[in-house]
């Protein structure tokens, strides 16, 4: 009896060890890495107030680029996927759009013709879905496509093709004490609605591109409308801008997958006593995408370059993560 | 002996009794008024998990104005001093200035006559004062300028003409959980490099008028340039512009002191559950100035008008406040 008991107690306190183990890993998600370890390093030595690179909770900012950093951006982003969408439904209100480019050519379903028109239609099709109703209702209708659209290829809401590892990265720093903030090219409010849900991220701490908006006040009631026009395209040489508009101080860590991303990551890294660079490449043909140089969408080119010469982190997708997606 | 001990041991109590109460009073500058039980009854009922008008911790964002509302503003906005201290820094590298207006005749020091141009004017001195360096140098300047410069009436350094009330009301509401931001229209870079030491509002909390940025890399160095082009004024009809590019939610507590602050009560209180609006009321001419309807700066006229309607506390700066500054 007493073996038995014995057996049972350390079969017992062998289950709890593993399963201490694991949770006291922050970053379960990823395999031993190069990566894995960079994160690690650089989390350890800011935070660790014996060491010279100490950083005080005020100043750990983090930056993270959302698509292809954080969820998905083939095989377009899926922004444009929303904006696509509301073409179909508001084309009833829009007898004109029948022959119209670049409308004509989507409400056919011919996708590939309606972008010919390159950074003009894409601006045609925001425009037209994106203004002209107030802050409150495009809210409204971006929570409402966000909770029922599905990816074309993986069938999957839109919201579960976020990258676990790096829900994983977000909580880590979160945990450190660092204000994680989401640096986009997409849209500002089309990411607010659900960022807080999705990355634990709330709306004030999201920077991305808007429309310029107009406060009017009817009945005693104030909305803002948004404008049909640009306000600013958070993108490449401004996403620094954005981020020094918004944050008012230069991060020690950003995180981004294309050439987009690398003025942010210069921004936070170079010329400076601390700073962490991070791009996520996607290698992983099987389980997500596989692309860089020659993609049309988060092309990764000048970024590979410079990763070496800078000392970023360059995150193998297909070695570095053991799952992609959190289910 | 016994009664000695007792009369000891009374003095004690009384004196730790007076000082619990002083203590517990997170308002101790203000005097018992409509105003102050405004401020303290809004914030039990948002922080009263049995309140009908209970807010949770991520939604108590408040919103203050910061010349007259947190700091004085006369004779002039204390950003205007700033700004000739620098023209007549910055003189001799501009000869041309001897002869053109409005540097003309600040150099001469006749400030009425430079600001006869009305906007023009303001405009030409702040584009030609706060543009044409880089983010870190225009950071260092305003720096060394609020460090050292005194306010020509009072002879105090301009961070010392902070309302020692509004003080505790920055810290009360940060105490129970509010976020608090300056929503100014002054510039957001000029406000930033000491509202975290003075007010406990760090640079990502900071909402103001900027110039438009350019990013420049060199010898492997960021830098953003400030350039001679303004990007945003935040005043009037478009603080909830500004609040809402920042912040992304409706604050629930705005602070203000002139018209230029209505549209930011407005957006804050009107046509919803929940909202306190509160304008300072300059009405004390021996501690601070006097004015409202008729000044040229911190006009408080609509807003009176619009406080009675919708409900907005007005403090009446000489009988609500024991103190004006800390000192």
């Amino acid at each position: 009896m007493k073996i038995k008991y014995l057996i049972t107690l350390s079969l017992i306190l062998f289950i709890c060890s593993i399963s201490f183990a694991e949770e006291s890993d922050p970053l379960a998600s990823w395999n031993a890495s190069k990566s894995k370890e960079a994160i690690i390093s650089f989390v350890k030595q800011v935070t660790d107030k014996n060491s010279t690179n100490f950083v005080s909770p005020s100043e750990r900012i983090a930056v993270f680029d959302n698509d292809g950093t954080l969820w998905a951006e083939q095989p377009m982003y899926f922004q444009l996927f929303f904006a696509i969408d509301r073409v179909k439904e508001l084309a009833p209100l829009h007898p004109e759009w029948k022959s119209e480019e670049p409308f004509a050519s989507i409400l056919k379903g011919d996708l590939k013709s309606a972008l010919k028109g390159g950074e003009k239609a894409i601006l045609d099709i925001v425009i037209a879905t994106h203004a002209g109703m107030s802050t409150q209702e495009f809210e409204e209708i971006v929570t409402r496509w966000i909770t029922s659209a599905k990816h074309p290829t993986t069938k999957l809401p839109y919201t579960k093709m976020v990258y676990k590892p790096m829900l994983e990265v977000l909580k880590y720093l979160s945990d450190n004490d660092f204000k994680n903030y989401i640096v986009s090219g997409g849209g500002i409010e089309f990411i607010r609605p659900w960022a807080e849900a999705v990355y634990g991220i709330p709306p004030e701490n999201v920077i991305g591109s808007s429309v310029k908006l107009e406060y009017v006040i009817k009945d005693n009631k104030p909305a803002l409308f948004r404008q049909k026009a640009l306000n600013f395209i958070n993108d490449k040489d401004t996403k620094p801008v954005g981020i020094h508009m918004h944050i008012g101080r230069r991060p020690i860590a950003a995180f981004g997958n294309s050439d987009g991303d690398l003025q942010m990551l210069e921004w936070t890294t170079l010329g400076r006593k601390i700073g962490f660079g991070l791009f996520v490449h996607h290698t992983d043909e099987m389980r997500e995408w596989s692309y860089d140089r020659n993609s049309s969408i988060g092309k990764l080119e000048v970024g590979l370059e410079k990763a070496k010469a800078n000392g970023w982190t360059v995150v193998d997708m297909k070695n570095d993560w053991k799952v992609i997606y959190p289910d």
